[in-house]
């Protein structure tokens, strides 16, 4: 089955499909930390371009997580270490749009005399600083975004690009669940499982193997929270693991926990790092926007989702982020 | 977009098809405690049914969870407290094909001299005692046999009906992640968030309802945790919340956090009682049978998820429970 969408290229997305069937060597790069939208489009751009007879590459800043192992057993994913890039004449960005999102191959990357290509689905607010971009910033995920191009370039996905487009979705989905997920999302999962996708294969390795520490370190979280305005307003804040507790490896569990309470609507997480600074999680139900808020202290993401780190003690932070918070929300300020 | 599965039904099918299109006054009944699946399929083939200009009764055993609102905002479910049947020449019975699972409705649905059709995609090895069958034990949901229905009879599902699938694939497949989840439950999520239905709200209403007392409660059982068998086994012991403690309204959570370790293969999960016996939650991630293991105490279940209540205090059971799990895994007891 085909997906729902109507194929209708903006002049800007037809003039990209141009410079990635004209290019023979291409260098796909992603954001520090790749997420399994940026990794999963990777993994299926670099197959629908191999279909076409291209040479392809793949340098992130940052090696692959455990979790997408079933994606990097058949993708060769590098990791940048210094020296020269391999010899390419087009760069794709893929899942960001901002350079300096490269971290340590930013240099390396602007040097090159490549044409750069964006996908993506992030909104930007500055100057083009690409000769071509894929984007809509409707689409659920990266990955959508190399859906349409492959079909639109007439190749069939094979079971790896299917693979790396499924993770893609999901990912950035939070597996079917928040608001960006729709009529297209769903049309091509069920494209991707016709051709042989397993979802609950998917599931368990990117979400079934939490290091046997992790529900202490949950449950630790969890003892430290505090509702504020009515419960509108939950507060984890998480200092260091003293010896004898507990590290916390992922915070999507406890933020989850969190958010399925009914009455609240913000949730912000936040962990004490080794340099003394503070690490924030901001989560929004509602029409609260989170981005907003974590603007304000450096941060900055999506409406329902962002993240920000303060400087200063954990005490200080959480003050403040409260504050701010309550702000946002329209109340004053006293835990309830 | 129309879902991929192509639309051939067998002869029973068929002829289930006819009793429905001949019938005029539908009762349509569930099984005791009805789940989203029963629910949201009576949802969506009142409506379908209503639209062919026929009337329709819901009665049900139990009424319908807060969870489900939603639904039962829209659609009228009936709880039956005894007395005479709605006047009905059809009755259909939705997610289940043993009578014996209406409970109390049993007998004067038996007694009643109208046709009986059932929707089921469970497995069914007695007699059958229906005149007509549209079963599938395939399917993802008996939700996907209703959007079948409605398919075959040409009716196009309104909103209402539409929520009622929906409600009823997500319930089923654990939102998509159980190894259920095929190519024909994306595509008609696809058709029928096309057709309106919002996937957040809908998860929204049937998860993100807990009260504010959960998370710490979670925190509280995930502080109990023990591992056996090198991390294999997982077991939680609950006593009762003690005053100023915090009450756990479900358990599922805390499963699936436990479920989400790596190594861990069973879960399980021991509460308290009012009355000082113990409640048992079994859970597996492999091919260990905890329905096999909740037998020997008296309970029973699927073979991966089970339940069982033990007489005597909390501690004895968790003996038992652990000498048991730890034979099953072919191991001899010793905490790790």
């Amino acid at each position: 089955m085909k997906a729902a969408v109507p194929q209708i290229l903006t002049p800007d997305q037809a003039a990209a499909l141009e410079v990635l069937s004209q290019g023979s060597r291409f260098l796909l790069s992603g954001h520090v930390k790749p997420d399994g939208d940026c990794l999963g489009s990777q993994a299926a751009l670099a197959r629908v371009l191999e279909k076409l007879g291209k040479e392809v590459w793949i340098v992130n800043p940052d090696p692959v997580e455990e979790r997408y192992e079933y994606l990097s057993r058949e993708v060769r994913f590098r990791t940048w270490s210094g020296g020269d890039l391999p010899t390419h004449d087009v760069e794709v960005f893929l899942d960001f749009c901002e350079l300096s999102r490269t971290g340590p191959l930013e240099k390396a990357l602007a040097a090159h005399p490549s044409k750069k290509v964006i996908v993506d689905h992030h909104l930007f607010h500055g100057t083009p600083w690409w000769q071509a971009a894929f984007v809509d910033s409707r689409a659920a995920a990266t990955g959508v975004l190399v859906h349409r191009i492959a079909r639109a370039l007439g190749v069939e996905l094979d079971s790896v690009a299917a693979l790396g487009v499924f993770t893609a979705l999901v990912t950035d989905t939070g597996w079917f669940k928040y608001s960006n997920t729709d009529a297209e999302t769903f049309g091509i999962a069920s494209e991707l499982v016709a051709a042989g996708c397993d979802p609950s294969r998917v599931f368990d390795s990117i979400y079934q193997r939490a290091p046997r520490s992790e529900p202490r370190g949950i449950g630790r979280a969890l003892s430290r929270l505090e509702y504020f305005a009515d419960g509108r307003l939950a507060v984890v804040d998480l200092p260091r693991a003293a010896a004898g507790e507990e590290d916390l490896a992922d915070t999507d569990e406890v933020l989850d926990i969190l958010r399925a309470v009914r009455a609240v609507e913000v949730v912000l997480f936040l962990r004490e790092q080794k340099d003394g600074s503070t690490k924030l999680s901001a989560r929004s139900k509602t029409e609260f926007d989170v981005n907003q808020l974590a603007r304000r202290f450096g941060g900055g993401g999506h409406a329902k989702a962002s993240g920000a780190t303060l400087a200063g003690p954990l005490a200080d932070a959480r003050e403040k982020l409260i504050a701010g918070a309550l702000e946002q929300l329209g109340v004053h300020a006293a835990s309830s």
